[in-house]
């Protein structure tokens, strides 16, 4: 029997559903696709993307690719094996560490596999643009990425073989750079937006990509990787590592004269907060760390962590590090457990203090005496901050910085991110174009990804429910799921009105599998996730079909005429 | 200005045309891919598709993907990054020697980058289908492979890093493969049709693959690395290695008694031929080999040579070897230069003979004495043939094996191959499914290729002229090339003339570029090998445009309205 080129009987699908989760599946996406059939590891992060699988990542593709060309991107396909010369240019060769898979080729030359193209996009609008009057240009390409992560794990969601659309702009001018950038980022809104994905875009640390701003397009979901800071209240959301918080200095307030208290066996703020009865919030702590090799001290409420990813970003490209037992040799006012910023801060060590410890605020903290501390230290009376830096790690109900609600914290999948690269790559390929003053004019980049077989993983995080996965339509592996529940005149109609409906332009997919019961069939079509269920059942004889909502689960009966012309209408809308 | 999806705009487009042919090109689709902004070299063997290349790959494969769908095969995505196992299992991990790229991961696994997936498909296969039921299945994808060539050259005609269409076919039974390969057969020639490609269906030795049946296709091109018969009468055609002779005894011709020649200095069949005065297709040339370490004397004609790979395909899986001097101690019947199978083939020595050397005919050949020929050796009477094997090198002139016509000889690229590869894999894998009889059938596969990225290749080498490309409609990377040949007056008319053919479905190329001349748009357009040009020059002002066929070079002017009706009916055709 011939068939319409939309539909997809599963009799001759090669389809495999399980009814047990994977053995080492931890994550609703990993357990729901394999299966679901969609996917099948072939090796540690290593998938194959099996008939209706390989369809579901097509789609997410072909509206990346839609959204990529209306925005003026042009897409070209860079080798995923690359020459190790222009990574030793960028100083990336070393930088990724383990994380780059290397390679050798007959000849003993160095390659490695693409983890992302900042390189040799650089070398490649280089050759190709020579004149202000080539640019801007923005290359987009959807290719399959290397890299070899430590734990791979969570199914597709963090792979070591991925696909990916990875983008590069090119501008002669930050303004150029800046629509370059906003054009990125309303495709993104709109790439996410028809992926039926919820996502917040929050500020970013743009970390080893360089440059100058970027913002990560986050996919709320309890299998991710990343946490971020959402607010209740209003819409801010951002990075746990971007949210800072304002010094507010108090004024007026009446303080006590500094008192020093015997707190003997007390070195750490648990120990302290107990033996006072005070709060830990109370107590400052003082954290000492190296910049660049000079002793410094952190000071951060007793109650707080210090990140010290935060701390290395806002002071980079200074290094920081813990200080060690010899680094106190000959500081003897230094006093391991009991450092306070009194009578220190200012004047023999820098003192760094998150912006809490304001002006006008009294704390217990070290007297810089063995078993010894100190309270109604206040700050602007008894010691001074030489710098206020946001380096605490954020806690839930820390307040919002734009609308000062307590905060919440949320795990997301990383789906997207966008960086203003700026000059990084430009200075180190010495990519020039002719300027309109006669000048080279260096060029300044922007580099964009969205992870497309990641993006398959989130929708499966946020769609699914207890019975399997819940596709959106754009995405989904077919519009309408037609279920054959019964004997011949069933699978007769029911591949009947697949024809029609192929015919129309409806994407279907029928179970017209013999020797299967109906129970296996709709346990399978909810497995599946197809939009929408059409079942041919027992009210066919008097051409009857039901017509079920994979995500409401409302059903319908109605003549058979009526539910092909409903579903040709929602598919072509 | 807003613009419809289908016209790309020169002035925004990346894309810059080179007046003179890389240095290292040697081949035209190597020079003028690169020279028409289609293809750049990232490393040796490994290439970008620039934004005009990315089209027209991608337009060869949707052709292949449509024709592959048509047929019922099923499109899914394996990695490329592969795990040892299975290769070891295979034992293609050694056979493949320095093709394969190999790979450590970061905790020393070993891994490769596919060349073609034979085993990952048959462990998909394995685990995807258990019953008769579950066949046939016929599975593909378009890949990226890896090959680590050692002499990468010919730009994408023969690269390291390359697109293919693979894919892969299991059924139970030997008749089910019969009907899967006849039915990539008849997909390859849609596709090859409707690539617009000129090409010839040859019976080929299935070298590593193994297997018991494939055929060639091949595109007839001076550029390319395969010579294959060609009959300039019938249609037969081959690889080389595939045509076969039959042996035509001689009756009743008489000859003279076997005579013994002086023939000082004469151990080549030169210097024989030389001083006898005889042609040398009237010597008996013999060949001593070691078959499993058995000395074999090979007999042909003194004109022709000896194939060796052909002998070893004939005899695999023995192993054939030269002689070395060693292998003639103890046997000093055998006198190099001087060998005769005379008294000594069926008796001493096996005897394989071309099938030139047919019962009835007569030779000059050596007498197993120093210095010493014979003549008038007649087979049959003198000596006997223990097997015919055709292992001579196929010469122009010979007889065309189906009607007896003098062959050619012509060079081709190989487009795609299809194998009957029987249960080699399926034995290695132990890939049973249950059969109808209850117990377990052991598969029986196919596995079929087509060079995408080498077909865009094979393409421009046939189609070119000396101006430049000239693709195909279905190939190009649009239907029509719109060159504004004045001022603003004509950009504003082309932009328009492609804004309305945009928008009803024409795909177009629009020269908008500014402070070009009107000389450089055109031999660019020439270059780039679009098969439809329109001139928007001296004529727009009266409403005329000249419309011109890119192959044939014929020119008309006619009014802008019917110029772009007749466009539009051709495009949408």
């Amino acid at each position: 029997m011939a068939h319409a080129v939309n539909v997809q009987r599963l009799s001759t699908t090669m389809l495999k559903t399980l009814r047990e989760d994977p053995a080492d599946a931890e994550t609703a996406s990993h357990k729901l696709l394999v299966r679901a059939g969609y996917v099948r590891r072939a090796a540690a992060g290593i998938w194959t993307w099996l008939p209706i699988g390989k369809k579901v990542l097509e789609n997410v593709a072909r509206i990346v690719r839609e959204e990529m060309d209306a925005i003026g991107a042009q897409e070209v396909l860079l080798p995923a094996l690359l020459p190790r010369e222009p990574y030793e240019v960028s100083g990336r060769w070393d930088e990724y560490g383990d994380l780059l898979f290397r390679i050798k080729d007959r000849k003993g030359a160095d390659y490695l596999l693409g983890p992302t193209h900042e390189e040799i996009f650089t070398l490649t609008v280089k050759d190709q643009c020579t004149s202000y009057k080539d640019l801007p240009v923005m290359l987009y390409q959807i290719q399959t990425k290397y890299r070899d992560e430590a734990r791979p794990r969570s199914g597709v969601l963090r792979g070591r073989e991925f696909l990916m659309k990875d983008s590069y702009s090119f501008d002669t001018t930050d303004e150029g750079l800046a629509e370059s950038y906003r054009l990125h980022r309303e495709a993104y809104q709109r790439i996410f937006q028809r992926l039926g994905l919820d996502y917040r875009i929050v500020s970013a640390v743009s970390g080893a990509m360089g440059g100058s701003a970027s913002e990560e397009f986050l996919a709320p979901a309890a299998a991710g990787e990343d946490t971020f800071v959402d607010c209740p209240n209003c819409d801010y959301a951002a990075n746990t590592e971007a949210v800072t918080v304002a010094v507010s200095p108090v004024e007026g307030a009446e303080h006590g004269p500094l008192e020093e208290l015997d707190t003997p066996d007390t070195p750490t703020i648990e120990t302290l907060a107990d033996y006072l009865g005070v709060p830990a919030s109370a107590t400052l702590k003082n954290l000492l760390v190296k910049i660049d090799g000079e002793i410094t001290a952190v000071g951060v409420p007793g109650d707080r962590e210090v990140d010290l990813g935060k701390l290395g970003e806002h002071l980079a490209p200074a290094v920081v590090e813990l200080v060690t037992a010899e680094d106190f040799e000959g500081r003897p006012e230094l006093v391991r457990g009991y450092v306070g910023p009194q009578g220190l801060a200012g004047k023999s060590l820098r003192y760094i203090a998150d912006p809490r410890i304001a002006p006008g605020t009294a704390w217990v903290t070290g007297a810089n005496k063995p078993d010894t501390h100190a309270r109604n230290v206040v700050c602007g009376r008894d010691f001074e901050v030489d710098d206020y830096l946001d380096v605490v790690v954020v806690q839930p109900g820390d307040p919002c910085p734009r609308c000062g609600t307590g905060i919440e914290l949320d795990r997301a999948i990383e789906i997207g991110h966008i960086f203003q690269l700026g000059r990084k790559y430009a200075d180190a390929f010495q990519l020039d174009v002719l300027g309109q003053n006669g000048k080279p004019a260096r060029v300044t980049m922007g580099s964009y990804g969205v992870g497309v077989s990641r993006a398959v993983a989130a929708l499966a995080e946020q769609t699914h429910d207890e019975s399997g996965l819940c596709w959106p339509r754009e995405v989904a592996p077919a519009d309408v799921h037609i279920v054959a529940a019964g004997k011949a005149l069933q699978t007769e109609l029911a591949l009947d009105i697949a024809e029609k409906l192929g015919t129309a332009g409806v994407r279907v997919m029928v179970d017209d599998r013999a020797g299967v019961s109906p129970g296996v069939k709709f346990t399978d079509a909810e497995l599946i996730g197809v939009p929408t269920i059409l079942v041919v059942g027992r009210g066919a004889k008097d051409g009857v079909v039901e017509l079920k909502d994979r995500r409401t689960g409302e059903r319908e009966e109605l003549p058979i005429d009526e539910a092909i012309s409903r579903l040709t209408a929602t598919a072509t809308a």
